[in-house]
């Protein structure tokens, strides 16, 4: 006997930008959604039979027409409303989930004045919520980040790691450090005020990456997901991912020349990958 | 109380190319290796203390040096002697893990010839294989795909859907579907004859894709999963992924044309996204 | 005094998908289309006066209506009926311009049977053609392709070059030769069967490139380009651009182990560029 | 008769970063470089003779020693070293050149203080750099930069274009206009100061995006290049390139809504292409 396990559908990549031109500056918001939804859709998987089938294409067009509609200033509010909209207007759904990417607008500024109708694509870091509901529950609301690249010119070490007959690499003491981070957190409350929340989180992990004695990725990376856990109560986890885009070291000497620390190469492949959820106790 | 949760470390994008040149013609297996490991690395995280730490440089040499001893002539195979060495040399270990995508390279023929020591990449659709293997337990291995890029210009209709007020699209009885799948499969059984049971699992999930009377891509991609698992008893469940890559036929009245399904624009985003898992029940 | 120079403008990546459906096996063109124009459009850059502008939206529409139009069998004809539709049917322009990128459907066979409706990409190497006509003029026509990875695994050597004081490479005798070819051809004549003259370049192309005794990708590239322009007469000259895709031999020595040409590290960076154009001599 | 046309070899993604540790705060320059030669490399592409071949390994090695050795501050600057350095020890070479691409770090700050030895990745486009120089010239240095995202809310029209049979474009004088810009300017002085040359250059072109009335892409793209050339009288040319990535503004009367421009899809494909060259007149 073959059965339908785990599954799910729904629309990705549905670009939207909102814009707000009532008063300058003007505001932009431009996301990348994807929406989902989980539920008993065994008759249209097994017998074709789409009765109980949103199509992903209004879907599309709930993400349009709750832009237009919602007041949320936040990814993490609009993603709310997106699940909560889809359960409430579909009884035969058991779970909505909804994820959205921000692209990071800013106002241009040529350097004597900002411009109230410009905007500047800031750094290639997009912010994300992802929020599920299930029927009869709270929304689940995680926020987060990703591509964040980040780099540590002092105080990073790496060393008394086990060797073996297949270890090559040398102990050091004074390394760079680079990564590419992504974290998502987890809210524990309702009613976060989350611009002010997602503020005082990468706040808090951007400052303890920028100060932290590292003895290793892991350990900078728990470091950085405690002081964010410290830093705003209404979250109870955060995962972070932080891979070791390794900048090695160029030998010189062939040439004649030294080279303490200055000259690296940073490479993208292979690359360490380290992740942890650091969370509050229970 | 923050207290490490979840974590895992290991190395990334650690590629490896396996040249055979003792007859011709040549065999060459390209791979893309990832591998993590899983266990009590709190002294790690939290108090920087490397002791228990095999650094993801030496997992990296561990490629390279099992690549050179092995005899594994797929990828599945090699993965699992992969964790397994880790876990056996490695005892501060609770589970070892590592995933393969393989470059399809084929042997490179000029319609008059094949020429023994020459290859061309197939196409861009890697085979995958995952392997996990917790301390005194049995390897979990999985075979799969990623990036199959398939179209069928026939005997696919959509329709009988629900209609709400955000709904715009037509239904159909004569669309084009198009997929660039993902496929995953656990075995059941040890030592199944991997390279066979990949044959057939493929072979029966493109032939169901290209006769199936589709209702929906879900109702394909159930019976795709359905052949594979009744053509290959050695498999106990297969996960499927397969976004709709939408085919748009182009309005062409405003030029005075007619467009009976010839001329459609292939779009990216958005896209569906349609996942599932099939499996036999207990 | 400032001026406009140089100048033009277009649309990109118009896709487009032409189906056959009247006779099994279906047929699928897939087209990722450029299109382009130059001419006097000083008052629009100057002045901003768009009365001798052709939207590019239009020219997008253009790409669909002629799609349904054409009898076009390649992407060489379909290009040229673009530019020169565009340069009819618009005074203004003095010099229209299309490119063609295909990508390559094949039947999707299930290893049993070949299915009439069902396609499967195959190697991710489009067809291109570029074709550029100013009035008055007959077209120029090009062909090519690109992203065509391809591998020797014998007769590759590097050796006789300059050493200077920053020489850190051996010279070798037997190395991997890889790379992700593109070329492009330019044709002499009018009235080419292009479907055959690609035919016999590309066989001629890979043909060399497998049983060429390299001394240097320059060598090759050149060996290959001369047989292209052998093979098929209709073109004037061939322009191939063959990065050196470097395959590093691992030294195993650390580990106790030999390495005879087993086992290789695939890099993307950097990577040598080798680029040259093979024409016939006046 | 066939012979060698047009060629260049040399080394692509040597990628180098310069870390200055000397004093808080630190600095980090990362820079992916490509180097090439020209000369008459006939002997190497018709003979497999290596004898006048300057490694492409070599290239890397000496992008590696210079970085260690200059002084340069710039990408112009380590740029022009590069191909002079190649040219007086390469007295088989012709013409030598380097493009570098420029990551942009900045200081990282965690909104309460800047830490002197971390860094952030700021927005995602590239300083560039190419300098060409053929043996006994001067040699010729252009700036740059490209992957700029921007966007106007506001000051843009397409009106008064041409209308023909193809045409569904409506006119519009208020949409939203977004690109992601790219650009190089060719210096006509040696001993610019780069560093104040692109900050002048970079601010008239963004201040000029920003306020400047447009009718079409074409005419801001001059209105910037022309400011360019007036801001910094040490460039003769400009040449811009700025894709329309076109917002199509959502129709949400089919649910009852309007959308007086506040709600917008952003797309990538197709998109409007658009480039110049703005001059100075002789």
């Amino acid at each position: 006997m073959i059965e339908l396990g785990e599954n799910r559908y729904g629309k990705s990549c549905v670009r939207v930008m909102r814009v707000e031109r009532e008063s300058e500056p003007h505001s932009v918001q431009e996301w990348n959604v994807e929406v989902w939804l989980r539920g008993d859709f065994r008759s249209c998987f097994e017998d074709g039979d789409n009765s109980r089938i949103l199509p992903t294409d209004t879907m599309k067009n709930t993400v349009y027409y709750l832009a237009r509609l919602s007041k949320a200033e936040h990814i993490e509010g609009f993603a709310t409303e997106l699940v909560t909209y889809l359960l409430e207007n579909n009884l035969q759904v058991e779970e909505a989930g909804a994820s959205i990417a921000a692209t990071q607008w800013g106002p241009l500024s040529d350097g004597r004045q900002m411009h109230g109708s410009a905007f500047i694509q800031a750094r290639n870091a997009p912010d994300t919520a992802t929020v599920t509901r299930r029927r009869g529950e709270a929304a689940s609301v995680c926020g987060g980040f990703r591509d964040l690249a980040i780099l540590k010119t002092a105080n990073s070490a790496f060393a008394g790691f086990i060797k073996d007959k297949l270890t090559t690499l040398q102990e050091t003491h004074d390394r760079l450090l680079g990564t590419v981070a992504a974290g998502e957190w987890k809210y524990s409350l309702e009613g976060v005020d989350y611009k002010a929340a997602r503020h005082r989180i990468m706040d808090s992990l951007l400052s303890t990456f920028a100060t932290h004695q590292s003895q290793s990725v892991q350990q900078t990376l728990y470091a950085m997901g405690k002081a964010a856990l410290e830093a705003e109560t209404g979250i109870a986890e955060i995962h972070l991912s932080m891979p070791n885009k390794h900048c090695n070291l160029v030998d010189l000497s062939p040439f004649g020349l030294d080279n303490p620390n200055r000259i690296f190469v940073p490479t993208d492949e292979p690359h360490g990958s380290i992740e942890a959820c650091v969370r509050r106790a229970n």
